[in-house]
């Protein structure tokens, strides 16, 4: 039997996972043969900032390129080989067989231990025209330049993204920033699909205010040939509603799917969603093989359920829990939360663990709130809104996922959200979190503890919620929408129907209310609503407290509005909504 | 007996415990009677604001008064009696007396509960000379107003803030935003004790490079009337070492001890801090008396002792709790991380749970360790360097605490360690920490995340360090210093006796090394130092790397020796150092 240190490692795939477990190799083992093999001709890049190479946000190329196989083997003593594709594994033998793309030069090379790190390539779905020239994909370096090289001489560019997922919206933004006419077409009604609808709408008002036309809820059926009369240099995107969108350079951002057809070929166990599986150790079917990184599906650690996560963050950490496992280190990776930003114009998006969408889809009981809090102390200068919502559980109050929108202090809350979860905090936990408090960087009650406050509030009965989707069911006959905001709070906008009794006039004119209906009250952000609900409730009426109030409602409700216009056959819940009042 | 509908509920202060326990109760409580009696001409201000008003960043002294008596009994319908002091409870009786202050009228208020939130008071040492003309403290929005009348007509003034804690350097940083030549006068060698010494001395470079004068180790001896040819309006500042500065205008920034005497009279149980003691509900040694805020003492979370933690989080958390209690509400109150955060011109510090000092002092075993990490992706425009110091149990690898500072991204990273202590997160568990990646925000490996690695690390026997201050203790016969770093880095600075070989020719040039004597190895932030540990120990040497690196190491070396020359009788341990090599 060998010794680690006569082992060889190959590793295939040389960039996030592929790149972390050989360090980490070397550092476990300084003698053993660590060999990387990259298709690509670079190793170790950044391939998460290529969007902003495009938008000039990143000046130099050479910044995204983190090594070089001569830096890899002068610092970690690794034999990188970059264009250089693994064809097969011989299970059997222990061995691969490596084509030299440059050359055509065909070798075999055995392993001992055999790392999977191949990534995952951009999904191109089968609609016509799609391969027609001026079609990018952004995921290499090389897909950099060929998309730089088409839009460098084009005078007037109108571009359009097809897909409002991180990449679409990042490059979607970068063309912005260059001066490129920019459309975002999406299938769904809502862009970012990790984020529930009315925490996406603020996006879509982000982009309409930057100018960038978005169809939502229309999907592509046809990239065509420009018609005499149509100027577009790459194609005319034909939309399923018919709408025709000339485009002089398309950028397709309809995700990624793992690169597994190796392994599949070797015949290791591939899962449902067309990834490698692995146990918690990231061995494959065969024990001499490990797999990290977009290769692999990974356990959603809030369902339960395999699911595929090509982040940057969890595929380092796979090479580095490869790795110790390799070197005899039982260490685990026990799947992910999601947890994942963006940063679109102003504003930034986040989340981690479940949204609503995957609750209800895995049947997982849950509450939510919403609510809206300033990034720090109101009378400090520039607070900025956050939009946060919050899941959790309504036995044990654990928290289940959170999301949050916001134009500063929106990556701090994620990661506090993203640290509870990992903790398996409750949400008595959330409200007592200690956070750093000074004016220019929270409050004493930080929005991570007044959302737990609000969560709290829920799990004790103190509060009746409903949903800015639940008021369209409601039947006038039985319901009353209390608005009890200031009179220049209403005046600025409120939802049709409501009546209108400030809070600090509530006490006195209690005796306006019907005992007879369910009273619904509303404010701005759902907070002096709740206030009223205690009122309320003490003086004996059936209350419920709309979450988020009226800032939630007016986002998702014209968020909700439009997609739904470009899709006559949706039923416009809003419109019904305020003809409920 | 009363239902809680019928009962008086008493609150004596009405800032931020006392004000957000009112707001609460009246949740629980719609038809209880609730009075406030404040001492002061305020309700509900935001004395966190302070500092930013004298220096103008906070320009409307009127956005720092959160509530007046009106807006509460409008919204909450609360009884609020300013400038009413209790002088007296009487608690057989279950009386408070109170006085008037404008009228000097008294009368006597029974309550069912009784809240103490009282707050605590600049200290006030007895040095000869303190209460002289010119000399303010800064707690109450009349003190702001009374150092703003001083300081209005002061042309060139200089200002002298004795005390480098939280309000002594915000508001060392403030006079300096006015224009005000400003010094600051601190008798222990580091400013902002939370920290230990090496993370404060970024704060010390900060003041200097920001123009302002300061003096540690060096404590106030008197405060003396200006001599002919000294011109300060306010006094001469003259220290132990017999040093005299001209002020102005002088700020005593010494902290503050708990307002108990009212408790104390009462016979109320005090702890050895001066503190009113209570217990998790946070009831008194009277079950009809609670207490809150500044005034009481807390438990240290990390060390279980009673502490004194007069901060603003806590107090609205505390105010939340005992109002539950008096409702029936059995929520409890634990004790404190002592989460901070101070901003200084451009850097940021904060700290969570126990440093370095409070564990040596609790004899409580520990590991730490340094990094230098950026706050984003080096490769997107703007990243600026962390250090980040974390403390945690040998054996079980839990979390003690963390210190960091820099110019961006402090606060979150601070936060995540603050939930990671409340979720009583492992090493283990920091190293997987999921947190929000893209390139403006983070990177794939967090600075948390890294500062896990570096841990486990230790943890693991993976590698030995040692610290800054543990250079001046080696004996030259028996160790080597090695810097990896390139040579161009060297070029700018090193340790002085350090031989020097850059980590890519490590391994060709490791006969260069002795075998004979220990190799203590450096670099610039102690990670590529820990790389060529692993290379040296494969190879058979005894090897430590210095945690931090020469960043760390230098300055730390220079604020102690900066220290050390105001009291010549103190080592200079870093010149000792210095001819160790």
């Amino acid at each position: 039997m060998t010794t680690l240190d006569q082992k060889r490692i190959v590793i295939v795939g040389g960039v996030a996972g592929g790149a972390g477990a050989a360090a980490r190799l070397r550092r476990l083992c300084e003698h053993c043969e660590i060999i990387i093999l990259e298709r690509g001709p670079h190793v170790s890049f950044a391939n998460c900032g290529l969007p902003y190479l495009i938008g000039g946000e990143i000046e130099d190329q050479e910044s995204l390129l983190l090594h070089s196989p001569a830096s890899l083997r002068a610092q970690l003593n690794l034999d990188v080989r970059i264009r250089s594709e693994v064809r097969c594994i011989r299970r059997k033998d222990q061995i691969v067989t490596v084509t030299e793309l440059d050359t055509g030069r065909e070798y075999e090379l055995p392993y001992d231990a055999l790392i999977l790190a191949t990534g995952a390539a951009p999904v191109r779905p089968s609609i016509p025209g799609i391969g027609r020239p001026g079609h990018f994909t952004l995921r290499t370096i090389p897909d950099t330049e060929h998309l730089e090289a088409w839009i460098k001489d084009c005078w007037y560019c109108r571009a359009v993204v097809v897909g409002g997922g991180y990449v679409g919206l990042e490059i979607a933004e970068q063309f912005e920033r260059r001066g490129l006419q920019v459309a975002v077409v999406e299938g769904l009604p809502q862009v970012m699909a990790p984020l529930d609808p009315e925490m996406a709408a603020w996006l879509h008002d982000e982009l309409r205010e930057n100018a960038i036309d978005l169809y939502l809820n229309d999907p592509v059926a046809a990239f065509e040939e420009p018609r005499p009369g149509e100027t577009a240099l790459a194609s005319i995107v034909v939309l399923k509603s018919g709408r025709r969108i000339e485009a002089d350079v398309v950028v397709l951002g309809l995700g990624v799917r793992p690169e597994s057809h190796l392994a599949r070929e070797a015949g290791l166990e591939i899962g449902t969603l067309g990834g490698i599986r692995v146990n918690q150790h990231l061995q494959t079917s065969d024990p001499r093989i490990w797999a990290v990184g977009d290769v692999i599906e990974v356990r959603d650690l809030v369902t339960g359920a395999w699911g595929f996560l090509p982040l940057a963050g969890p595929a380092n950490r796979q090479g580095r829990v490869a790795a110790d496992n390799i070197c005899g280190r039982a260490t685990t990776y026990d799947g992910s939360w999601g947890t994942s930003i963006l940063r679109l114009f102003r504003l930034s998006a986040g989340c981690t663990g479940a949204n609503e969408k995957t609750l209800r889809k895995a049947k997982i009981p849950f509450h939510q709130t919403h609510l809206h809090s300033n990034s720090h102390a109101g009378y400090y200068p520039g607070p900025e809104p956050i939009a946060i919502k919050i899941l959790f559980s309504p036995g044990s109050g654990k928290l289940l996922g959170a999301q949050a929108v916001g134009r500063s202090g929106v990556d701090k809350r994620i990661d506090v959200f993203a640290t509870a979860l990992k903790g398996g905090l409750t949400i008595d936990e959330i409200v007592d979190l200690e956070l750093a408090y000074a004016p220019p960087f929270g409050a004493a009650k930080d929005p991570v503890n007044m959302a737990g406050m609000a969560a709290q509030s829920v799990l004790a009965g103190d509060v009746h919620l409903l949903h800015w989707n639940d008021l369209a069911g409601l039947d006038p006959a039985k319901s009353l929408l209390l608005d009890v905001r200031r009179a220049d709070e209403r005046a600025r906008g409120f939802i049709p129907g409501s009546i209108h009794i400030p809070l600090n006039e509530l006490r006195f004119r209690i005796f306006e209310l019907p005992r007879d209906r369910e009273i619904i009250l509303t404010c701005q952000t759902g907070q002096r609503s709740y206030f009223a609900f205690r009122v309320l409730t003490h003086h004996g009426f059936r209350v419920r407290n709309l979450a988020g109030g009226y800032r939630t409602w007016k986002i998702a409700a014209r968020s909700a509005s439009d997609s739904a216009a470009e899709d006559p056959t949706s039923a416009d819940i809003f419109s019904s909504a305020s003809a409920a009042y």
